[in-house]
């Protein structure tokens, strides 16, 4: 007999080289489509039609490169993150194959590096998670660390480990899919003029729109991946908690910045790198979250003339308007209202 | 470089025969159809159900026509509304081919009529928007007019022209689905003993039931028709706005009376045509919708026994039954509470 | 002319051996497993993944049984349930076909027992429901009682007639589907190595996690079912009612709560029974629902070593953990919080 519950893994379970083979895998709905629209109002074309697809040389729509890695990263949080106290960033992120409807996603982590605090009650831990279809193809992969709970401050620490991590994907490690040829891309469908050649480093859009969050939507956000971290679902226990209130899933924000990004942004149609990222603030239901990004680096593409990549750092700003673009100070400390800095690289047409 | 975001089009952006084609094509998918009986819990059987689809002759359920409606108008709206001060109303609308799930929407407006309002400030743009599937057929069309912003007070005014609009769509103009045979149509399964024959014109309909709406409910609604409308999702800016709160997309209120009316027309089984539509007062969150429905016609249909069409007119009504049919009184004024005033023409079985 | 708006069935208006054809057949979506998921974050792998359901034997994932319960049930509240003062129990619930997307399914009820109250202005009536799919199978049954109000309290009493419930369904009752093979069963997968041998009746389990609900989730969930019960979604009506606000449906308390038992019962794979049921306490949006369970048997199937059935008691409680269980007392009173006690019956694999 025993206990049956999942108690979750502290920091003593985890051992350097150990892979996590992740429960619960997910076929992928017409209807998560569709609800991630609702929940967010994405209109990137590629995502939205299946004949904008096939005119890119993809078999039909695939899913939003964003819902793609909530499912996969949903599937980490009872292994990896259910006593953790904090999300500390993300690196090294690479989206392989599109997902499509249809697809089994199922999530596999390699724990790649380990150091307790100095406090003995905690340690980092870094994991390599990768998300995989149903023929056994990498769908994507990113590096994560946390901060997770000793379940014994007594335990001895491990030997340190920390891994080596990238500021960026370099350009050689992004991947475009196979079959996608943006020479046919249509500017007009796509809803904006503005290609690869149109954009430079250093030039900053705001994206305008606001978008406030309800209760019921970022929960039935963060159900849909089966993403089970307790904060976001329980107002009984969280009344009680650091916040007063349920807290907002990140990876929700991510998404609503990346929609409200098409007002700027709206041939970014394809994200291909997670170079970074960081929760800068915690959001919560009522707030509204506004939007605006950086281009950090304009790439071509070895032997591509069709399509080049964008490196963007995108911002969430909550409950004001991005027209003064605000961001970290000199100082390093951000801006009052900041909640997201989120460093990724897309894939953009050129003009050819 | 310069701007990226779209500034949406001012009143001197329109000239009289111009098409815009909009952006982000749309597949419907399975999940559109889900979400849409989670939004109105609509209970038409014709939309519910393969099998019955298939009794009267379609290949399999037809999405809700007003969600057909909505997607086709949410397209339109970074185009045409996004500096509209009021939407003034819709004529002719003409419902062609069903749409079903695969099914890519893309929409295109003519402009049609143009007139500049005498205080200098804004003007009336007048559109017929046609909503084409991807096989290039049209699935819908309607005239629409709203009041623009014009960018300039200074621009000179273009020379008025405006569109003659019929009252109604002329019966000759319906359109009855080529497949549609309501020949064999089931009753019990669709919920109702009346039929065509047992109408008449001048005949009110309590549709009883009341629906409270809730911010997420419309706010994921008006996202997954992706219409863009800033008014309906930015709580930071409407609460200094005119209401003071998020506004309810005003096709919400049309398809929660088409769901209402269920109970007293359960046999309206396929709209064919909007012949007008009037948005009366603001709708918002914690508002309770309730509907009654006035026959206006019943007309029969050329060669057709199965099948014949009723004109309708719904008044939507919030926070107040509609025991007592609120209506337009002689004044023309509306009574406090009605919210929408909706004509519309639909099919409905023959005893034969 | 006449009413043509649903009055619903009084108590006089049912006979013994009436069999209902209940309307409003529903072809089941993809888009209605991505909702379920998305309102109760159910993460059982079968219901989950179709690869994980080949793997069982099925040709795909199956829809959640209480899903399939939630949809045939809803069609039985229009003709049984709309001049019900309650809903008095379950019984004798049997679970046949899986249902799949691209299913449609239609519901019937036998009325096979009546019982005016001594009050004479209710009465109870007894019904068996049976859901069936597009090929005429039976995909689950079973029978209800509801205190329905008489529409005169003049009209003479029918002679009682109380059919005999059982406490439980048998054993050789269970319905194990015909493909169903759990020989292969992968509880890495599956998310929990805890099988069937591993239960013993007695035991109790806290599913430790509860889940606050909010209007715009019960409301959606209901409303996917296309039940039409008005307590659900009128405020405007309920604030003057009997608890001043909307009551939630209590299938949507048992899907919650069967969502929860994850974490203690991951390999209850498939309900084959509901032997009982009652709703303890209403519930209202801004409840947090915690649950626990009680085995009550292991039994073994004829014939089967791969697979075993387990009658569980899950009870859910709100704005309360449910660390120290609580239960129903000797008195026969429920402990405060408690909303569910639901009796029914799971397949999980053996060890074989």
């Amino acid at each position: 007999m025993g206990t049956k519950t999942n108690p979750g893994n502290y920091f003593e379970d985890f051992a350097l080289g150990q892979i996590i083979q992740h429960a619960t895998p997910r076929t992928i709905r017409g209807g998560d489509i569709s609800l991630y629209t609702a929940l967010y109002g994405s209109r990137f074309a590629l995502g939205s039609s299946d004949t904008f697809a096939r005119s890119v040389g993809l078999p039909s729509a695939p899913i939003d490169d964003l819902l793609a890695f909530h499912v996969v990263f949903g599937k980490t949080v009872p292994d990896v993150s259910l006593n953790a106290i904090a999300n500390l960033g993300y690196a090294n992120g690479r989206f392989h194959q599109p997902v499509y409807t249809g697809d089994t996603l199922t999530t596999s982590s390699e724990v790649i590096g380990l150091k307790e605090n100095s406090n003995g009650k905690t340690g980092v831990v870094y994991v390599r998670s990768t998300g995989t279809n149903q023929r056994d193809e990498t769908v994507l992969e990113y590096i994560r660390w946390v901060m997770v709970r000793k379940r014994d401050e007594a335990s001895p620490p491990p030997t340190p480990q920390v891994p080596e991590l990238p500021d960026a994907v370099s350009l050689d490690q992004l991947i475009v899919p196979a079959e996608l040829t943006l020479v046919g891309y249509d500017d007009v469908a796509a809803g904006s003029p503005h290609r690869w050649d149109d954009y430079e480093a250093g030039e900053k859009i705001d994206h305008v729109d606001g978008m406030t969050v309800e209760e019921a939507e970022h929960m039935m956000a963060t159900r849909l991946y089966q993403n089970t971290a307790k904060v976001h679902f329980n107002q009984h226990t969280e009344e009680h908690g650091r916040f007063g209130r349920r807290l907002i899933y990140g990876g929700h924000i991510i998404s609503l910045a990346r929609a409200l990004s098409f007002n700027g942004l709206a041939n970014a149609c394809r994200i291909v790198a997670v170079n970074g990222g960081r929760h800068v603030a915690p959001t919560f239901a009522g707030d509204t979250i506004y939007a605006w990004s950086e281009v950090l680096e304009c790439n071509e593409l070895p032997g591509r003339k069709d399509v080049g990549a964008l490196r963007i750092r995108t911002l969430a700003v909550k409950n004001s308007s991005c027209e003064s673009f605000p961001d970290k100070g000199n100082d390093g400390n951000y801006e009052a209202g900041i909640v997201l800095d989120f460093d990724y690289t897309v894939l953009m047409p050129r003009r050819g």
